[in-house]
């Protein structure tokens, strides 16, 4: 495993990654996986033909490397199965020869999970791109598991449906990738996870049989739900190569408000007026605070403050979408109404055009990219009880700034009212700066940790403090974005160890060799 | 095991049981299980007190009998634990003397999958009924498995939310027994299913280790979700003994309206225009036909023709349920003016007030009642693909007119305009009746067919000919009733070898001695 950082980031992730390995206790690699030896490669060009079969080191790096160039495997070999079919005779070769696999969607994933870690054959979902079929009576969709989630909302677009999913990643992530790490994202709140959308699916087991589970019924209660299984088991079960998905009607009109709040607890007081008002309309609500705010103004091209001047430490950003302009429009006054004169809300915009509407989307969709461009980052995606989920930042601002004041010092952080606030000015803040934001609705924070670079004495700051206070408050390490590679190790914080039991057993009985995805999501066993 | 109906219809049923359990290839009774003892006993009073330990004959009675008095079992002890500790214990002991268990809930399944078959013993939850917590902020609620539907419903009612689900038995049954049985019900098309609002639960493992999966987090990406597997294991993987469930805002206005359409064809254009107008405040569409209607107003007192005198083949139940009155009845209306105005409704009437909308669901959910009422019934629960399902109905009118014509023929069914209209004549039809009704909206229907008495001459012409249909058109057999012990023997019939040889994987790892509710679910192996 090499490191992509250059310069004063390398000796501080490498850091990182020495300490994710050690944590996990994963050997240098597994020595029961053999080497890919030329047979190989014939065997996967007779399969595939030459087009699907990628071996010129140039064209293998975006298959080794994460796109946040945070983990890098050293594969040899990255296929590009176009059929179930060539899936099942690859994996059946690479069981039957002790290849491991890694089996990679749009590669968009924050943990790690979708790179090799050494040598691991890449399996790519990316030709496997066909629609399959769209009942537009009931709204189910059928189709590979290398079609773009972005591409696929277009097409059952044209039919008046919407796909119950919609993340930031959506012009790259595929659906095949969404379902096995069971991506959240933003309409959640409204149409819930894939476990209740996801229909029926197909996976090629880890020994090269295929898994016909591709029903399209919304009822079926004959056995064990086993799709559920591979609903967010990150490629470790099988690969899932086909995805029968429930599409919920595709709203027709949309409304978007921008409040600022004085405090996280008043933030909670107006979801319950949300939900309790705005009801079946509500399809987001989410948060940012002043520093992801002022991260986001700062480093992202093109992006406006939609409440000039406001010094608020928290913006909310509340989304209806509904069947009728008009109903939802007087809904969202009323409730508008109702939390300004209870004094709940400091100050809101209502986005009057779509093209306003995208201006407040793109704030708080924008914040990782920002984040990106400001350097490195630490980033942590938690559940935690929604009462809870904001004094994970604050604390992680307190200890920060007492630990390293040199860094995170003068940082005024959300309530202070000190700089980097959202006025535009061109103060970037301390080193080190502390953004919470998230899906407020969901009990999901993303605590991000800004920095100069990777470094021992940052991330022993953090680590595994952040791990143990949301596991004290009964929360989720990984709210979304699985644990992968990066957080293999942690699965301990939020499951008990007769869960971890069972995973292994399920593991050892689907895939006895081993070969799925190594190394992620269960820690090697000791 | 014994039989309870009496007269006329036992050598039937007992015909067709022993063909259930030719088909599944059970043995008389599993050598491998061990026979209750004293000591048995004195464990179970040490453990639970002798209140929690029923062995009199007459109090077993309703443990040993299901409510359509269609299987009876011959335990000889009850258990009645009051927490997990207990049933831990309980289930330790079982394992460990290899004494088979049944749990049970309410008891209210209609697949013999909550009594025991021979000697099992059963584990009731009817004392688990404490409410643990309920968060008003997210509107989870967690709860003994024991704790009865509608008195949840009512707990949360306080707080301003509902249950996610809603069926004819939310009186008795418990929401233990509806998670094992992934139940569906009536909010189904509006709430989802209970692998999306299901957010965590306890289990105890057949061994006694308690599988703590009690969290009430929305999302939590951390290994595989192992919850999912005990949603609809039917308890063969274990006892539910908790479950935290998402709760939805209540709704604060309910619209109901009963429409006529002239065909099954026709049913389905105006779901189509029910999902584009209604959108977001569509909570229910339900179908019954003229035969399930005229049993229903002929043998459940109490109720009344909405649309007295229409001959209409197909009845539409459409609910609406949402946050304003104004806005829903505003809906409603412009739909069903659409609709008329299409000629796609021959006639219609909307519920005016809470009487009339329990009037109409009344008929809906009284259909099984109604049936009992009459006699004997093969109850089939089968999904398909919506533009299918009721030809189902109608090649099995078919089928039995002409198989048995003195038993079946003269009935009108729907579309022929013959007897036992929805008219509340005193004509009760032929002696066989073939009703369809269901979840139009989830592609779920339920075939029953009123007989004078169950016989092989009958059965014959119902099975396997039901479930190869069902199978040709890639539905479910069992849409959101279980396999139980009814269908143990039909899982081939909707999933593939390969998807039933994982489950007896799973089965095999998480309970090596079988002793959790066996003959059930899965058929023995050959």
């Amino acid at each position: 495993m090499f490191l992509t950082s250059s310069g004063q980031a390398r000796s501080g992730l490498l850091w990182a990654l020495r300490h994710v390995r050690r944590a996990s206790g994963a050997p240098a690699r597994d020595p029961r996986f053999a080497a890919l030896e030329d047979s190989d490669l014939q065997f996967f060009d007779s399969v595939l033909g030459a087009g699907g079969v990628v071996t010129d080191p140039h064209s293998l790096q975006p298959f080794n490397e994460d796109w946040l160039g945070k983990y890098k495997g050293s594969t040899r070999v990255a296929l590009k199965p176009k059929t179930t079919e060539q899936a099942a005779a690859i994996l059946r070769h690479c069981n039957s020869r002790r290849l491991a696999v890694v089996p990679q969607g749009g590669n968009t994933g924050l943990v790690g999970g979708s790179v090799p870690v050494y040598d691991e054959v890449v399996v790519s979902t990316v030709c496997m791109n066909k629609v399959l079929s769209f009942d537009t009576v009931s709204g189910t969709l059928t189709a590979q598991a290398g079609c773009i989630l972005e591409a696929l909302d277009s097409h059952v677009a044209g039919h008046g449906y919407c796909m119950p999913l919609d993340l930031g990643a959506k012009g790259s992530c595929q659906i095949g990738g969404n379902v096995s790490t069971n991506a959240g994202g933003l309409r959640l709140l409204r149409y819930g996870s894939l476990h209740g959308s996801v229909l029926g699916l197909e996976a090629v087991l880890p020994g090269g049989e295929v898994l016909d589970l591709l029903t399209t019924l919304r009822k079926d209660n004959t056995g064990y739900d086993l799709k559920q299984l591979f609903i967010g088991a990150e490629g470790t079960l099988g690969l899932v190569t086909a995805v029968a998905i429930q599409c919920p009607p595709r709203p027709l009109a949309v409304n978007v408000a921008y409040l600022a709040v004085p405090t996280f607890a008043v933030a909670q007081q107006v979801l319950v007026a949300a939900k309790r008002q705005l009801g079946e309309v509500l399809s987001a609500f989410e948060f940012l605070d002043r520093e992801s705010l002022a991260i986001t103004l700062r480093h992202l091209p093109g992006t406006k403050d939609p409440l000039p001047g406001c010094q608020a430490p928290i913006f909310l950003v509340v989304e209806t979408s509904g069947s009728s302009a008009a109903h939802d429009s007087d809904k969202l006054e009323r409730f508008l109404e109702g939390v300004m004169e209870e004094g709940l809300v400091l100050d809101g915009v209502l986005a009057q055009d779509s093209a306003q509407v995208q201006q407040v989307w793109q704030l708080r969709e924008g914040i990782t990219t920002a984040l990106r461009h400001r350097g490195a980052v630490y980033k942590y995606d938690v559940s935690l009880p929604i009462s809870q989920m904001y004094a994970l930042v604050e604390e992680m601002r307190t200890r920060l700034t007492t630990a390293l004041p040199h860094l995170a010092g003068s940082s005024g952080g959300a309530g202070s009212g000190g700089g980097g606030g959202g006025d535009g000015s061109d103060d970037d803040g301390p080193p080190i700066r502390v953004a919470g934001y998230g899906h407020l609705g969901d009990g999901n924070l993303h605590l991000n940790i800004s920095v100069p670079g990777y470094s021992k004495e940052i991330c022993e700051q953090i680590e595994p403090y952040v791990y143990e206070w949301t596991a004290q408050h009964r929360g989720s390490v990984s709210a979304e974005h699985g644990l992968g590679l990066m957080k293999a190790g942690c699965i301990g914080y939020s499951k008990p160890p007769a869960a971890v039991a069972v995973m292994r057993q399920i593991k050892a009985a689907l895939d006895p060799h081993g070969i799925m995805n190594p190394y992620k999501v269960l820690p090697p066993e000791l």
